[in-house]
């Protein structure tokens, strides 16, 4: 048994549904940011860092998302959510989520969490306007190279999830979803699947 | 032949020391930032993300050091520099690349690249009076679990290279290095390896 540790409408939704396209056995347990639960004591104790995702294993706790979609890829094999066996295909896959993970992530958390990276609120402000900017340039890198129907091509993978998490804030950021015509696609595409569907349901049950 | 696109004291040493460790056949192409080579049509053409390191291979160019550093230790296996026969293992390594990348290394950019989050440059220097604070914590994080020798314990690993190229910028952030005292054991040990020193020297050749 897994056990996911998430908050609705954050990055850990990329997780949950990668959980329910390997089949695994998981539970969910909920977090309330508005709450401030990540900054508990009860929860630091497993987390330090604070954030969502963490994934209790029977090793130990993962946190991380490109680390846990690799770790779901690689633990259930059989659904293939991942090329392990091809260096080349398996390094892309991963670039692409780190890419998600340190550049794309980053941007958009410009806009909600700026005092990570300044104190003043005229700062934080600054931040927040050049939000639309930056997110659309992060994406726009991605849409050039979405050839489709999958992140990886014919095939979906742990890649998928993540960036259909990631757009969903595409809006509220005030990016230019004018210039993201496959980024949109990819996002309906993965919006239809009855595992997201599922896992969306899950994080508000 | 692998060709590595670096520029000198950047994150492109973590990957250019793995390569050395991992016993592979590489050459090295210099950028200067000074002169912006990384924005010119030359380099986007390879690497549109006007960022290094990129790994040009048989196969195509791969990017994000995460991805290339797992990419040096899945494609040259005998040297075991990731533990891919275990998927906890293999999280474990890659949540701490990835850490490094999407937090550590980010709140470290605010130093000198502020201008992607915010336009103003009163913003940027309220980015920039931040940086001691947010590398600190970003390392104290990795300081508490850091037993050593080596990031994974006894093994040395991918994650031991890009610690170090991190952490060289600790004082120029104007981190309290006195909260650091593993990190800087880890530091000292890494740079006291022969692959290490043969790294940075063909970074200024």
């Amino acid at each position: 048994m897994l056990t996911l540790y998430y908050a609705p409408n954050t990055a850990s939704l990329a997780t949950h549904i990668a959980l329910i396209d390997a089949g695994a056995d998981y539970e969910l347990k909920r977090l309330s940011f508005a709450s401030e639960d990540q900054r508990q004591p009860a929860y630091t104790a497993i987390n330090p860092k604070a954030r969502v995702p963490a994934l209790v294993t029977e090793d130990g706790v993962l946190t991380e998302t490109p680390a846990l979609l690799a770790y779901v890829a690689q633990r259930f094999p059989a659904t293939k959510l991942a090329p392990f066996d091809d260096p080349f295909a398996f390094a892309r896959a991963q670039a692409f989520n780190s890419y998600l993970c340190s550049s794309v992530h980053v941007a958009h958390a410009h806009r909600m969490r700026g005092y990570r990276w300044a104190d003043e609120a005229e700062a934080i402000a600054a931040m927040q306007r050049k939000v639309p900017q930056s997110v659309t340039q992060g994406f726009e890198l991605i849409e050039r190279e979405l050839d489709g129907p999958w992140v990886l091509g014919e095939r979906y993978s742990i890649c998928d999830p993540y960036l259909f998490t990631l757009a969903q804030w595409l809006e509220a950021d005030g990016a230019d979803t004018t210039r993201l015509p496959r980024v949109l696609a990819h996002r309906a595409r993965c919006a239809a699947l009855p595992n997201v569907k599922r896992a969306i349901a899950e994080e508000f049950a």
